[in-house]
């Protein structure tokens, strides 16, 4: 079925699962929603974030996706229930594919989520976590530093962002948790140095990545992949000033298609 | 949802599976269906093994289960997509799961499939990989060896298992793929001799692993999750002589409350 996969954020983060989505399958197409204006989610009111969840994914349904992926922890925390009602086609979030992959990864049964300060206090990953397995304790910590390390392009270097890694995580270094889960779309980009921070004492799991997994899963139990197609290109659709969103687009996914339109909802 | 969720196999190796959905999500019920009166499928003809597995999965379907899974590579190459059709339930094989985390794995696009003759044979690896994402270099290794030496308790003598490892590999020493795939559900038995053969060059995937994966990102797109609960017993049905396959049972899954009864067809 060669309709595009819907993926929203309200910013660039959830690039990082389109990232995977196209290296692990080629020939799909996406159609992706960056709701900067209103960026970021995480500092509104749940009622808010809801409001502007459904007007985006309403938008993306409208544009006739075969899936509509939630690249945001926030979003997806807030709004999954509501958009699986409200949406013939399958909706998918970040968070449980991160607990899944964390369930699957750890075998001491302890782990560990890092996320925004409204991503910990909704409790999403440790309810998704305990849901599918009760006999797991997870610890959360919310690292505030590192969305705007990443949104200011900072990350790239690596002296402040080491300095800033090893500092928010300081108060986890006696934790006994084998597995870690990056619980923001951002957190990526610093992954290298959380794991260097780690070490071989826990792995680190990427939400995004895995997310692309279970799209892929979904995909294919549902019958609607796309057939083999070459030079597949992307739709970015932008919610604001598109300039600086394109900006890092091109350091994100150097390699890949696309054409970008600024839109007003 | 509280049934149990259908797993089947010509034999012992889809146990592997279940240790894992088990370990995976507790409490989730199996109903499990071991044919061993006509193991092993990988012998049969391709007509016989259809016939055999549709026997098998309807007996399942027919006690309610809410999901079917062919924990069996033979039968899945040769009737997955029939019993897609034929039931209600989803149905969830072993083979795209494998594909889908050697895809997710594999740096180079490089990948090695470890399975029995017959899988190796039906290209269904191969063809799931490409199908995913046509980039991907497949290279197969039939394994006839390693079957024997786990159904009849010899992999435990990590002597004998290391030599046949070796002996069997020692084709690939020179591949270049990063990823393994084991391709036959005995295979995990024998787990550490192959990764040990390999080294840090390559990771080693368990399809049955990757299996219990697949099938709860499925069971929780559905809604089809168990409730929290305690003391999960599963239900064995043998179809032959329940002895020797309580045997290994005991020896792969030592803490799990169960029933066993021996079934005709």
């Amino acid at each position: 079925m060669n309709k595009p996969i819907g993926v929203m954020d309200s910013g660039v983060g959830g690039l990082t699962v389109v990232k995977e989505i196209i290296r692990q399958m080629p020939d799909e197409e996406i159609l992706y929603f960056g709701d900067i204006k209103r960026c970021p989610y995480g500092e509104k009111s749940l009622e808010e974030v809801r409001k502007y969840t459904i007007e985006v994914a309403d938008y993306l349904v409208a544009n006739g996706v075969k899936m509509v992926v939630v690249a945001c922890n926030t979003a997806t925390a807030a709004a999954l229930d509501i958009l699986e009602e409200r949406y013939d086609v399958p909706v998918v979030g970040v968070i449980e594919p991160g607990a899944r992959s964390a369930i699957q990864s750890s075998t001491n049964r302890k782990v560990i989520v890092l996320a925004t300060r409204g991503t910990v206090n909704s409790g999403a990953y440790k309810n998704a976590i305990i849901n599918l397995n009760k006999n797991f304790q997870v610890e959360s910590l919310a690292c505030p530093k590192f969305v705007p390390l990443v949104e200011e392009m900072r990350y790239k270097d690596r002296v402040i962002s080491r300095i800033v890694v090893h500092q928010t995580l300081k108060e986890l270094y006696r934790s006994e948790a084998d597995t870690v889960i990056l619980g923001c779309t951002h957190y990526p980009l610093l992954a290298m140095e959380i794991q260097d921070y780690f070490g071989d004492s826990k792995k680190v799991i990427d939400s995004g990545y895995e997310t692309a997994r279970d799209v892929s899963a979904i995909l294919t139990y549902q019958k609607a992949r796309s057939e083999s197609r070459d030079d597949v290109c992307h739709t970015i659709l932008v919610h604001g000033d598109t300039e600086r969103f394109e900006y890092i687009l091109k350091d994100w996914l150097p390699f890949t298609l696309y054409e970008i339109k600024e839109i007003e909802l």
